[in-house]
């Protein structure tokens, strides 16, 4: 039986999204931009899901860009803004924890000349609201930061920076990568003053290849692609139609409340059990996201651990997907020691996970502390 | 019974395509980058389609880079050649009749102050290598010509171009859009001195959402993303699995020989029956790529037969569907006359199409030419 605990890298696609997936692309399967009414059969898909999603998020659908995945739509947004202000100022604000499409894309800017502000998380992985109080100015054109962290879940303060920006009279966009915390936590990016917001798809049930970024009405950022009239020419390219219906589908099946309720159930049954292991270290803050925990097993290197826990059809990380067998950046900020940050692994959950994986996985770890070499 | 005669602008997904990326979806639906065996399933499906596809163009798997299209692919090209090269040159050398991501992503790059040089077609289409012969020199750093015409289907000189760069002592790149010849004609980039070119896969019965640049080995492009280590960096982001397997699996089935025959035959049919119609003009050379017919219904509006058309469930196109209700500028840069340009409409076939459809067609234009207001 499959324990499959590695749902922030991703998720397997549910039934009745892959059914709208295939209806798409062998039913409803024209171009959205061809005239006839093949096409627009295929718009009205189009436009179904961009629904779907706006409304998720408290948007218009006219603020839903449709992308190729998170990747895209954050280096979309930062580029998109920094071209676009570029004459009002030269200071990114952003975190020492984010995903790799955002701090690979700002660092790249900072190669370019631009002024990089990393903020630093504390020891648990926290984001101070304090930092951004001090670091954003007139100067700023940018702050980028995570809704939540892929890698230890902490969520960090998202709700609060837009009043900041106003306070300290900024020109500056605020973009938030909202890809761990969509559909898991409510998001209305206007209400609390969030400018451009990154979603993706297959976070969520839905198939890789698709996200969305979410653009306030009236903030103007500069298109990276330039091509056919789709997407308002913000993001041109004939649309990935099964993948957006698909994308609209597992969105419009999404239980917040009820799935927020039923993980954090899991969340504390899993961390009583692993607390009850002497070597295992939890290094997620205590008020992370239940979706994510992330744990050390001390004296087992995290790639041994997850070798051996795969062989039980366990399937946990070690760090981020996207960093295969890189250090984690996320950690070293939180200054975990050595041996904490050699050992962690990533657990994390979706509504398909029960109390029995749990069971299998502090099973599992328990005989490999027994049964594997100690570095 | 539906007659779908506008192929070019998109097709419809094979059974057997669909079912691959069912599969991948909710079977082999792990992370490529995760390290777990559920990722590594992932990965040979990633190995598996990046093969097929590079044995396909007579490349090696490394010389394969998956996008989220042509377009993406395009701007990759392009922007990542002119990033490379802009110290060794100014100057890019293109044609009038491309597509638009090829056309709007260099009229931007004029606009940076780039020289640009659109070579334009004869009154059939027809571009001319005599053109590349006299423009190409040590200035000029992109080459960038489409393999065959998407709205007239004329084939270009893209064989000969490669010649061309060499012998004018050209640091150019050479990049060619083969999205509409792809699995149409055989295509190998290498033996010709193509350094760069675009593929798709919903032109081919694989799903909208996917397509790959082909970047010859030793050849250094700007990537435009930033993020994680998938496809060498050079197109960072979780890969589009599901979308990459149906790809490979439309690749291999493709018979492209077999294919080339059957469609030659519907295309000599074609032209025979269209002829026949006094008001037709055939404004494809004779010379096109058989899976394309460009057709002028003299006294009736593009869109008004269209209509007409589609209420028979008679799908073609006017123009190419990424240029929604503008005026083609293929056929401007042709010199059709007004009269024609304005009642042009596409016809173009996949192998799904058979007399039938044409037999339909032909009989609907009639019956409309009899009914519908002239202009």
């Amino acid at each position: 039986m499959e324990h499959y605990l590695d749902n922030s890298a991703t998720t397997i696609v549910y039934k009745e999204v892959a059914q709208k997936v295939t209806e798409i692309m062998t039913v409803n399967y024209g171009n959205p931009s061809s005239l006839h009414s093949k096409g627009m059969e295929a718009e009205n898909e189009l436009i179904k899901a961009r629904h779907i999603i706006a409304k998720s998020l408290g948007a218009e659908d006219n603020e839903i860009y449709f992308t190729s995945g998170g990747t895209e739509a954050n280096n979309l947004a930062i580029l998109g803004t920094v071209n676009a202000l570029k004459r009002r100022g030269n200071k990114i604000v952003t975190t020492a924890i984010e995903h790799s499409s955002v701090y690979e894309t700002v660092k790249n800017l900072e190669s370019q000349g631009f002024q990089v502000v990393y903020i630093e998380p504390d020891k648990e992985g926290n984001i101070s609201i304090e930092d951004f109080k001090a670091e954003i100015d007139s100067n700023t054109i940018l702050v980028s930061l995570m809704a939540v962290n892929n890698e230890i879940g902490s969520i960090l303060p998202f709700d609060k920076v837009g009043k900041i920006i106003k306070e300290n009279h900024s020109p500056a966009l605020l973009h938030c990568d909202c890809v761990q915390a969509y559909c898991k936590i409510p998001l209305k990016p206007k209400k609390i003053g969030v400018d451009l917001a990154t979603i993706s798809g297959h976070k969520i049930h839905a198939p890789k290849g698709v996200g969305a970024l979410y653009i306030k009405e009236g903030v103007r950022i500069i298109p990276q692609h330039f091509g056919g009239e789709q997407e308002s020419k913000i993001r041109p390219g004939t649309e990935a139609l099964p993948l957006i219906g698909g994308f609209g589908k597992a969105v419009a099946m999404a239980d917040i409340q009820k799935n927020y309720e039923y993980i954090t159930q899991l969340n504390n049954y899993a961390r009583e059990k692993l607390c009850a292991i002497d070597e295992v270290v939890i290094n997620s803050p205590k008020d992370a996201l239940p979706y994510i925990i992330n744990i050390s097993v001390q004296g087992i290197r995290s790639e041994t651990m997850l070798h051996y826990l795969e062989q039980f059809e366990i399937y946990v990380s070690s760090g981020s997907a996207c960093a295969k067998g890189k250090p984690s950046h996320v950690l070293q900020a939180m200054n975990l020691n050595r041996d904490l940050a050699d050992s962690a692994l990533r657990i994390s959950f979706s509504t398909d996970n029960t109390k029995e994986d749990i069971d299998a996985l502090c099973e599992a770890v328990k005989n490999g502390l027994k049964t594997l070499v100690r570095r």
